[in-house]
């Protein structure tokens, strides 16, 4: 199969061996798969992921002298299915998947893995019991938005928000995109979201963020500060003694951004009392003032993925419009344009969300 | 009065002129005073303590050209009322107090302050609406350390507890000792402690952790892992399909060191989903991989203080025997010890809390 491969921390585009499905896996052909700031990360710093992986004892650990074909955001047609299968979709049907692969050794992530190649080439082994069909009348690009929303859905989730709870989002790429919409999903309001990019200011007003601010010019914590007062004063408990004007609702501040320095600054900003859900994944080590912390009583949560139920509902979400992702997609190549995708991606004025669709040119 | 002096960034021992109590205040005799760890951070690190202060926006920042008394533990006992009191307790009534006093221009820190002199000195001007009378038959010792167990009652209220948590915790200073003593109020067990001291192990044991460990020898956190198993297996969720053996109980770790480097090791040896409660203050800027919190999800909540309610209790708990912080005290001086006491504290074999007793040689 054609592929774009990750190869000395390189994309290059080649022709590899077609994967084959094992007992409980189904072949698929990719459809579409969305390209993940995670990706641009990994090939960045693919050492250091290997490195923490292997710290926390996980049972796989990819392998950066062998080929890997990244994407885990994916939409796909099944076309034939491995030994010991329900076969209960059928050849020609459309699925999506969270991208793990299940076998008597344990549990592999597509797209970074050796053995499991992901979406950014023509074919994939999927585990059978995993696949959700895509329901009709939802499109192939919308369905490819399942994963990414996804993760917005669980940080949300994780997050236990209460009807005062007043949200602020700290960057506006996919990752804050997705959690803007899951928060418009949530009814929570107003959504105060933050980025230095007026074309991803744009995305998000349109995602669902009620007001949005250029952090170079207004501070986003003064905006959500001014944006979080009670509506019903009678509701807000007593103000401080210390504390100047009246009681600000409770701040679940997202971060969004995945690079050092930006934790400390949310910690810096927030208010007090302030959850913070950390949802950018920073892969380098990072540093904080936990003084700011403990004089704010903050907490941190961390957040990773989705569970296989969040997956399911995101899916369902988007098949009955309940969240439009299409505002997401800024733009799609075949797997000769991967590479140039990932360049274009670094450039938050051009793109969003880019999806590759290996069968065309 | 004479009194231990924070001057120029030692600690020497002077007569100062006496406080004189303002409007709703009372002038009250320092019976003891403990020497907290936040007192030899704050030698040590004074500026970085009013340069965070003053980040904050806090209302009263201390003047460190001045002279500072240090020491917020106390017991007292009343001498005089100013103008304006209602003087519920009279001359000769102990009290203890939070180490906050409160006028017409905000609230400032008893023992961190220029104006309120703390209870390093024989005398100290108190908000007499916060003053708490120290019910009869509990010694003036047990009461002075109400504020430094209030500080692990309210770590443990933060960590919002439930029954199937195993807590963890990590330092057996002064600080992890009253972790122990609020865990062991709340029924949790087992409670596993780790501490590189023998002397802080055994105070650990006798204040109420169930198993403690050196951290030299053995890992906290797989005597953590051997402890932490459901005791009715029934009611244990499955185990991860990743996750080797039977599923654990949720881990509560607590922070009770506060020096850099220690946030950062709890979190690389923390379970999945764990839940870190930073207890110790760490006053110098810390590194942390935030891939390590992302991959596990851990969530981190930093503390600081008490709430009156939980000040409150923790008295009442001490009257009523149902913590005993005797093993806490291990060692007296006067005014003239305190600069020695500061010393000798550094070295965990000989000592937890020293008490002040300034009326005393």
């Amino acid at each position: 199969m054609r592929a774009s491969v990750m190869r000395n921390k390189r994309l290059v585009v080649d022709t590899i061996p077609d994967p084959k499905p094992g007992p409980g896996e189904v072949l698929v052909k990719t459809l579409a798969c969305g390209i993940c700031g995670s990706d641009l990360h990994t090939l960045k710093h693919a050492e250091r992921l290997v490195e923490s992986s292997r710290r926390a004892g996980a049972p796989f650990v990819m392998d950066l002298s062998r080929d890997i074909v990244m994407g885990h955001e994916f939409c796909v047609e099944v076309l034939e299915h491995g030994p010991g299968t329900q076969k209960v979709l059928k050849p020609g049907a459309r699925a999506c998947s969270i991208p793990a692969l299940i076998s008597g050794q344990g549990i592999q992530s597509v797209g970074y893995s050796n053995e499991c190649p992901g979406g950014y080439g023509e074919l994939m082994r999927l585990t059978e019991m995993l696949l959700l069909p895509v329901p009709n009348g939802l499109s192939t690009e919308r369905a490819a938005l399942t994963e990414p929303l996804a993760v917005g859905f669980h940080a949300v989730e994780k997050a236990n928000l209460k009807p005062e709870d007043a949200p602020l989002v700290i960057g506006c790429g996919p990752v804050g995109l997705a959690v803007i919409a899951a928060l418009k999903l949530k009814g929570a309001e107003p959504i105060v979201a933050a980025d230095f990019s007026p074309r991803r200011r744009e995305l998000a007003k349109k995602i669902g963020a009620d007001i949005v601010v250029d952090p170079k010019t207004v501070s986003p914590y003064q905006s959500w500060n001014d944006a979080a007062t009670y509506k019903d004063p009678s509701k807000a408990p007593a103000p401080a003694p210390w504390s100047p004007g009246p009681a600000r609702r409770p701040a679940v501040i997202f971060e969004c951004v995945g690079v050092p320095g930006v934790i400390d600054s949310i910690m810096s900003g927030a208010p007090r009392d302030a959850r913070v859900v950390i949802v950018g994944v920073c892969m380098e080590r990072d540093a904080i003032e936990p003084l700011t912390g403990i004089s704010k009583e903050l907490n941190v949560q961390f957040v990773l993925g989705y569970t296989p139920g969040e997956f399911a509902a995101t899916l369902q979400n988007l098949a009955e419009g309940r969240t439009n992702g299409d505002v997401l997609i800024t733009g799609k190549v075949g797997v000769e344009g991967v590479a140039k995708a990932f360049d274009d991606l670094a450039s938050p004025e051009t793109h969003a969300k880019i999806l590759v669709e290996p069968w065309h040119n």
